[in-house]
């Protein structure tokens, strides 16, 4: 008993004791109506070709400040088996679940449906048994999965290695799945990968703007932790953080991507994203000394714009005012901020001075617009 | 004698023995046919409201690895006169050369001609006698400064002090000397200021498009040190690094303004001077394994941007492809580099990438475009 | 008129506007019963050898959060006496004075005495009238200064130019001004140089212990503001911060010397500091799962040290416990923490842990001892 | 058959594609007459209570610039084993050195030999079959492993958990291990955790003196990329880089640890790795203006020392001279140099000056002293 004793307690949850390093938690605001749920629905661990134990991705996932992951080991695709010969294809998610319980992630039961394309890679979400998608036939693994209540996304429909043009396209097969409703988001960023011709399926067929990370390695081994990068999320926009709102969010197509410093996303939502991103103030017009034969009033305005997010900004002055300490283009840095002089060459009650935001994306090559209405102090 | 000797002694070389710290060398590359030469037009010292003596003003220089300054303390405003009551206006100038000799640095006599506008603050350089300058009618003023071979220019024409609203605008009295040609550059940029109508001034009336740093205390008050911030300079394209090649090369307005993180200039000096701060690389097309069914032979393109120069690059592809690994807006950093892919979508020998600059700028709103003719390897 | 107006409407107050960069403000705590004010004795301005104007050191100083400077400009050596013929001596001063007024920043007029060897140069603060020190005994010279209720500090007194082989001494004239009481501080640190004999003197003859830093050109050329340096300062513990108050604690010797990485003062001011420099909290002792076989009772104590200072502290551990997670030498970071895990090998309700503080001396190559008592929790 | 060699297709050698982000290489030269290996011998993996593949271990390592590891995984406690179900205790070490093949890395099969204390965990390396360790009596485990050539080695033997008060102590069951030779080194230092004690053991048992990480979870979880942190290792002075020195070199007990900023190792092998790693070198005395009435002629000596490695050194001056611009203690920073000017207060053609290394243990309580023969260019 004693010796049996002793090597139980041998078992150190060292995972608990070490300190929390890793890379910064992300952070981007709410917006009017709506909690900003960061998530990655794209993970990889030993249950398929990953090469960490399923605990180490909740860990990683509270260090960098989710609010919610998926375990989507491939079914089709499993090299490590002969030394993990799961039987259960919900192993990987039991494990994660069970060390995320009371910290404040979701963990998503998650598959990776693996085939050659097309249709390529899909992942369904929200599984209440992923054994029940170990079947031949693509389109009935697809039903299945609905039956369960699923949410699909299309993989790295650009992927090199399916896709040597690296051109997303739909082709016959996905036609079809798309009519019977079988996936319902795509991948737009996944990895190191965006694909333009991705976002324009997503925008035509209203299909879910989707970016993951797609984790094989331990986190740290892709994102420099000593230069604050992250892995690519999908921000959801959900009434509360439940699995539930969760999901119906993805339903209704809430969400834009954060990538390297790009935002991708739908209009209707990256633009409220970013008005609640920047805040932007005035203490009034510049101040300069007056003397008999200057008479200086200033039309040139004070303005203070602030940044609670990660993303740098980089700004493109579409107003009709000129600024006169900036070019028309420049940046704000991350959770940072910036003074402007604004040309406004008369005094108003308030101006309106509305940005491109070059760095965030709505359409292959078109940026959205933040505009700001600033009150100057004057009446 | 023992005592004069002695107290002669106690003079320390302060300056020469301490360490380098200054704000770090400015880096912009030669263009072809010329080098760039990094000046300072604006520059005043104790003997008129600065706050250093001359000596200080060549360290400054020579830590921040310029080429060229000028003096230009103000003829009309000279605050300390009760204290340094120099009875020639050469003075400062003579201090600084002094100090300057046989260390790389050319430094130029210049004057603050210091009227109310219009038509304002105007600098001479290249000036052989400041003295002669002490005259009460601005054109006779610069009258003289032409028959002493001067190169002019219209200081700070937005200074909210003297134009309130803040715009540039040539006035009658300006129409008449630009008329005589009595000046021939304009400050676009100064120290924390920028106009677009002086731009637009410069382009329109063929003057030199000139940034200053106005600098009055000492250097390392306005510019951070700790964030490697820089003054306003000058890039001046010369065939030689001498005084009169510098005259010649203003006199062919072959300058850019590099301020803040932006570069400003006319299109035929600003190109090439981003044709050789970026270079574009390929190492050929992005590699996958090939399988039998999948038989990958991608028509993504390697590509590696590098940056040798102070500048972070906001590019802005417009060519005719879109990248795989970011979206149409990216930063380069100063002295950094980005790999980048390219979706050519067919195997070319060459491919042809242009990118607008957003961070330079060629006239008001308008940015230049650079384009990169890279070998992919193939043949 | 308009003319006049305009030329004085020119005269910008350029250092005020400017952005308030410079070196980081110096952080001391304050020490039971007295304020610790951080002050520079040994300042230079064009008004002798120096390169700024008397402003730029009010300004300096309130960057670095300086209480008080003086003003010591050379009384005998002026090389910029051609281009600046101040007949006044004080005049420097009334300049800085007239820049701090009710800025919080004590600025005392002095003056630099400056001889051949022996007896060096001679600082003098608090002087009334510095004009009356233009004489040639130097005995007269500090008698005068003497009557003027000045504190006069001898400087580098192992300076290699006048000391050649870098060993300050008491020669027979410092022993004649010694008996008259007519010299009452030493330099043990001047700008780069730091001298135990001088350390001794002080000790052995009662002098107040002082650290300048001898500033002769802009701050920031010999403090990287990059790496957050400082000129070496004197800490004075006053009883208030008043001229009156600052010279009391000098004539009381109430000084520690803060340079490069180094305290150096009296073991009684020096442990003081300290001990309120550095804080020492335990939440109990380690805690470990207990099980059936291996009852782990530690007796192993979690304490917190904790640094509000500039200082990088180097600790050596002279208690009589091992720390169980740091060998006997160990850095506490500047303004960080440090967990220690300390060997005690009984559960007590408090210990007592002295640790050596290498990079303080209290006497040459004597290291002060600054003790803990920690309460554990226990009763 | 297209089918399955799409899917082979999938598995993506993801670590190998992904950038070498990662703690970085750990940097000490080598000493005269061996190569320094930079060695961990404490690593888990999955396959006993660790959360990570082998192979990435073999990543980890080569980004650290390890020389060797050694697998470690728990005989007697393997928690996922359910999951996990090897039936060959060689499985890590023989995942994780097909991954190393080729690749400049030593992998040693080892195996954590799990008991109660006494005698608490051991190490044993270069083993040929784990699977005979899997035996009741310790003894004859450790019997078995000395079969095989072992190198054995005594686990944190401080470890809170199995000794309370933290003392390493050798039991009787040690003695009589000792006495048989079954184990032949002793962690000193073991993750967080150093003692005293068990260095003292090292010294008198002549035991080789070992740091190890007994690492479980990925390495970036416990050590912080962004500040450069690094786990502990084991230098080794082996002949030549191979598995047969390796285990020469730790027999003969050629070893020091490298653990947070401390280095502990036996004085014969540490003050060679000293004087390796610091430089010392002179231009000669200060030079100063030589005048009529001062004629100095400095006895000060110019000496740069240059730190080629990760340590940064606490230096304590205990040589005859003092620093005219340190105190006693100061710090060499970690690929870092410092300039020192030493009163040497005679004109020699050379200075012998030691130094006491205070960050660097050679017996509880006792620093190493490194002393530098200085040449100064004179005759």
């Amino acid at each position: 008993m004693g010796r049996l004793a002793g090597i139980l307690a041998v078992v150190v949850a060292t995972v608990l004791a070490c300190p929390i390093y890793g890379n910064p938690p992300i952070a981007f605001p709410d917006i009017p109506g709506y909690r900003t749920l960061k998530c990655d629905f794209h993970i990889h661990t030993v249950f398929s070709d990953g090469t960490v134990w399923p605990n180490i991705r909740v860990e990683e996932a509270l260090r960098e400040g989710l609010d919610a992951i998926a375990l989507t080991d491939h079914i089709e695709w499993t090299p490590h088996r002969s030394d993990v010969p799961f039987p259960d294809q919900n192993r990987a998610y039991a494990i994660a679940a069970a060390e995320a319980r009371d910290r404040g992630l979701i963990v998503l039961n998650g598959a990776e449906i693996t085939r050659d394309m097309p249709p390529g890679h899909l992942n369904a979400l929200f599984l209440q048994d992923a054994n029940l998608l170990k079947k031949g036939d693509v389109t009935e693994v697809l039903r299945e999965a609905a039956k369960q209540g699923a949410f699909v996304i299309w993989n790295h429909p650009s992927w090199l290695r399916q896709t040597p043009d690296g051109v997303a396209r739909v082709t016959p097969l996905h036609e079809q799945l798309l009519k019977e409703n079988l996936f319902q988001g795509i991948e737009v960023v996944n990895q190191n990968e965006y694909s333009d011709e991705a976002l324009q399926i997503a925008l035509d067929r209203k299909l879910a703007i989707i970016g993951s990370s797609d984790i094989h390695a331990p986190m740290a081994f892709y994102y420099s932790l000593a230069e604050a990068e992250h892995r690519p999320v999908t921000l959801v926009f959900a009434q509360v953080k439940t699995e539930v709102s969760l999901k119906e969010a993805l339903r209704q197509r809430r969400t834009v991507v954060w990538w390297k410093n790009s935002l991708i996303g739908r209009d209707e939502w990256l633009v409220p994203l970013l008005t609640a991103s920047i805040t932007a103030k005035s203490d009034g017009y510049v101040w300069e000394n007056s003397t008999l034969s200057y008479e200086p009033k200033t039309t040139t305005l004070n303005v203070e714009l602030q940044n609670s997010t990660d993303a740098g900004f980089v700004l493109h002055n579409i107003s009709r005012y000129r600024l006169h300490n900036q070019t028309d283009v420049f940046i704000l840095p991350a959770h940072g901020s910036i003074h402007l002089q604004i040309n406004v060459r008369e005094k108003l009650p308030s101006v309106t001075v509305p940005f491109e935001v070059m760095n965030a994306i709505v359409a292959p090559a078109v940026h959205p617009v933040v505009a700001f209405n600033i009150a100057t102090g004057l009446k």
